[in-house]
C-alpha cells in the first residue's frame, strides 16, 4: 500500500555523521564503556519536588481531559514568564500549551506555511528542523552560517533567500548545536529581514535559561516583531523535564486561536497533571532554573580551562546551551572522521558537525551531559587525540 | 500577518448544534444546576492504582526522553492485546505509541493522504473528523448513513464515493455518536470496497471495550485487510485515562516506520512514566476494562427500561460506546430545537444530532456520563418533555 509523499519524504538525503552516533549506541549495547558526549539531555532526573506536584495533581483528580489550549494556570504562568523577559504585554491568550517544544515547532510551521512554501532555517541546525518543515509539506531552504562568525547568521544571507519568496524563518538562540547566543545586532538584522520580506519568525528558545555569556534576547521584544513572531518554548531543558513533553507556542492572539484549532485535531491537549507540575516548577522561579543550568555552566568553565592550554582544538565561544562546538580542522580530518577515530581509539562519542548540516564541517559537538570528572577527562583525551592527529 | 490556508480552514462551515453546548456551559458558569449529558468522558477519575504505577515510574527515574516509537514494553503490551482480539500476528513493530487517539487519527491521515486527496468519513461523525482531514491538507468527503439502518454504513454508498477517487476511509465502531457497533456484514462490505478501490482503512477503535450487544470486530482481522488498515486505539475510554493522552496506531511495519519518522517531527514521543502507567493498566487485563465499562452498561439498561414504556422517543440500538442516540422526530422538532428546548425548560444538556453532521438530524445524543440516579431522572424528564411536545 502506498503511503503519502509527505510522510515518506520527511527524512530526506544522507544520514551524514549519524553513523558514528549509531555505532556508539551499538558499542554500548555490546557492553563497552563508551563516554557519551552526544546527548542533549541532563544527567539528572526531573526534580522529585516537581514529580510530587504531578502526583498530587493526578491523585487530586486532574486526570480528565484538560482544556485543549492548556490550563488557565499554566498559560498564565508562561505568559508572565515571557512578559518579564520581553516587556511585551503577554496574556494567556498569547499562549498555546503543547506536548513539548517539538510539537510547538511542528504546529508553528503548519500555521505559517502553505504546502510548497519555502521555509528558511539556519545551518548548523537541530536535527529535526528540515524534517519538521517537510512534514508540513513545505520546502526547507537552508541559510548557512560560518565558523568565522561564530555561526551568527548574516542578515544579508537570509535576505537573499527571503527575496526569492519564503513564508517563514526558523531560528534558535541559544543555539543547538553551536552554543552561540545571537547578538542584538544579529537579531536586529533578522528582524529587519522579516519585516521587509513579510516573513513569520519562528524563534526556538528552548535553551533560554542556559546563557553563559551575553544575554538572551527574544525577537518577540523587538520593534513590530511580536505580531510576526511565534516563540517556541519548553520545560525540557530549563527544568530537566524532557520526558514530560510540555512546552508552548507564544504568538499573536489570532494565531494562537488558530493553533488551538489545530491542537484540537492533532493532540487534543496536554495531560492536566503534567501542566500542574509545570506550573509548580515555574513557580519555583529563577532559582530552580539556575540550579538546573549550573552543571553546564561549570563544565563549560572546565572546558575553557582545558582548551586554553593548547591551540589545536578551537572553541566556538559557547555562550549558551549545553553544548560545545569544537573546531578540529587542524587535525586535517572532517568532523565525521575525527569523531569516528575518537570513538574507535578512546571510546568517546561526540557528534560530527556534519550531522547538523554543512556549515559545521570539520567540527564536533560535545554535549556537556556527563559528570564533571568524566567530562574533564574525556575532553583532555579529545585534545590529546587531536594533537596526535595534527602532528 | 497571514496564516496558512490549512490552519485557517481546519474548522469549516457552520457550528450547527454546538450553540446549545456552549449555552449549557455558560449556564453552568453562571451557577445554574445543569445536568450535562454532553460529555464523552467517564464520571470517574483514573484509578489510583494506575496513578501509583505512574508515580513509581517517574520517581524511579523514567523522566527523560522515551524512545520516540514508544517503550518496548508498551508497544509489546498493545501488540499482544491486538493480536488476541484479531488473531493477526502483531508485534511491537506494528505499533506506534501516540499522545492519545486523536494524535493517532491525525498521524494516520498524514501517512495516507497527499495534499488535496479525498478522504472519506462516515456521517454522523465524531466532531474532530473533518477538521483532522482538513488539518493534513486533504479534502473531507462524507458518506451518509441512515437512521433506518441504525446508522450502519452501506457499502454501495462508500463505493460510490471511492469510485470518484479517494485515499482513505475513516470508520469508527463502536460508534460515537450513534452507539452502533458495525456488524460483520457491514465490515465485510467496507473491506471489499477498500480492496477494490485501493483505499487505506483508518479504523478508530477507541471504544472497543464498550460493547453491550453483538461483538467488536476489528477490520484488521479481515481477509487481506491488515496490510491496508491503520487501527487507532487509546487508553482514554477503555481505562478512564482521557487526561493522560496515550494511544496508538497499529498497522503494517513499513507504515509504522514512517509514522515513527513523523512522530519524531510532531511530538517526539510520549512521557515514559505515562507509558509505564499504561503498561500497568493493560496488565490488569479485561477485569479492569470491564469495571470501567460497567456503569455505561448499567445505564444503558436503565435507559432501555425507561424508553420501553413509551413510543415517542426512539432508541437507536445502542450496541456500544458511552452514548445513546435518541430519535425525537415525533416531536416535530429538529434535534437542535429539541435540545434547546430541553435545556431551557429542564436544564438538561444533550447534543443535537445535527452537531455530528446531517445524518442524525432530528436526534439527540445522550452521554451516559452522570450517576445512575440523575441519569434516570434526566432521561424520564427528557421523555416527558418529548411527549408534551408531541401532543
Ligand atoms: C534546538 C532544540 N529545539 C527543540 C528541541 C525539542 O525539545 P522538546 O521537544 O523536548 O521541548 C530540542 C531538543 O533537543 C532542541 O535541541
Ligand atoms: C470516536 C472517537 N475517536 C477518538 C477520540 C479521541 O480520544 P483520545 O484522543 O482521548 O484517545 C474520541 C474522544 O472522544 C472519540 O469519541
Amino acid at each position: 500500500m502506498q503511503l503519502s509523499q509527505r510522510i515518506t519524504h520527511i527524512t530526506g538525503g544522507g544520514s551524514d555523521g549519524w553513523d558514528v552516533f549509531y555505532k556508539a549506541r551499538r558499542m554500548i549495547a555490546d557492553g563497552e564503556a563508551v563516554i557519551e558526549l552526544t546527548i542533549g539531555e541532563h544527567d539528572i532526573r526531573t526534580d522529585p519536588i516537581i514529580l510530587g506536584a504531578m502526583d498530587d495533581s493526578a491523585r487530586g483528580g486532574h486526570t480528565g481531559y484538560a482544556m485543549v489550549p492548556g490550563t488557565q494556570d499554566l498559560r498564565e504562568a508562561v505568559a508572565e514568564r515571557i512578559q518579564e523577559r520581553t516587556v511585551v504585554p503577554t496574556t494567556y491568550k498569547n499562549i498555546l500549551i503543547t506536548p513539548g517544544g517539538q510539537a510547538g515547532l511542528f504546529a508553528s510551521h503548519v500555521a505559517t506555511c502553505n504546502a510548497g512554501d519555502r521555509a528558511l532555517y539556519i545551518d548548523p541546525y537541530y536535527a529535526t528542523y528540515p524534517g519538521t518543515i517537510r512534514g508540513v509539506g513545505a520546502e526547507p531552504v537552508v541559510v548557512r552560517t560560518h565558523a568565522e562568525d561564530a555561526f551568527q547568521p548574516r542578515a544579508e544571507d537570509i535576505a537573499a533567500e527571503a527575496a526569492k519568496g519564503a513564508a517563514s524563518l526558523l531560528i534558535n538562540s541559544p543555539n543547538n548545536p553551536t552554543g552561540t547566543v545571537y547578538s542584538a545586532e544579529t537579531l536586529e538584522g533578522i528582524a529587519a529581514v522579516c519585516r521587509e520580506h513579510d516573513l513569520w519568525l519562528i524563534s526556538d528558545e528552548v535553551y533560554d535559561t542556559q546563557v553563559w555569556e551575553g544575554e538572551h534576547i527574544s525577537p518577540r521584544s523587538l520593534q513590530d516583531m511580536s505580531e510576526r513572531t511565534l516563540v517556541v518554548g519548553s520545560m525540557s531543558k530549563s527544568h530537566a523535564m524532557t520526558g514530560s513533553r510540555v512546552g508552548w507556542v507564544c504568538g499573536p492572539e489570532a494565531a494562537i486561536e488558530h493553533l488551538v484549532n489545530l491542537a484540537t485535531h492533532t493532540t487534543y491537549g496536554v495531560a492536566g497533571f503534567i501542566q500542574d507540575a509545570a506550573v509548580f516548577a515555574l513557580d519555583q522561579g529563577p532559582d530552580l532554573e539556575e540550579k538546573i543550568a549550573e552543571p553546564f555552566r561549570r563544565r563549560r568553565q572546565i572546558a575553557r580551562e582545558i582548551l586554553a592550554e593548547q591551540n589545536t582544538v578551537g572553541l566556538i565561544p559557547a555562550q549558551g546551551a549545553m553544548y560545545l562546538m569544537l573546531d578540529v580542522r587542524a587535525t586535517g580530518l572532517s568532523g565525521e572522521d575525527f569523531a569516528n577515530s575518537l570513538l574507535d581509539t578512546h571510546k568517546i562519542a561526540t557528534m560530527p558537525g556534519e550531522s547538523f548540516g554543512t556549515a559545521a564541517h570539520g567540527h564536533v559537538r560535545v554535549a556537556m551531559t556527563v559528570d564533571d570528572e568524566r567530562f574533564a577527562k574525556a575532553l583532555k583525551t579529545l585534545v590529546d587525540h587531536a594533537q596526535t592527529l595534527a602532528e
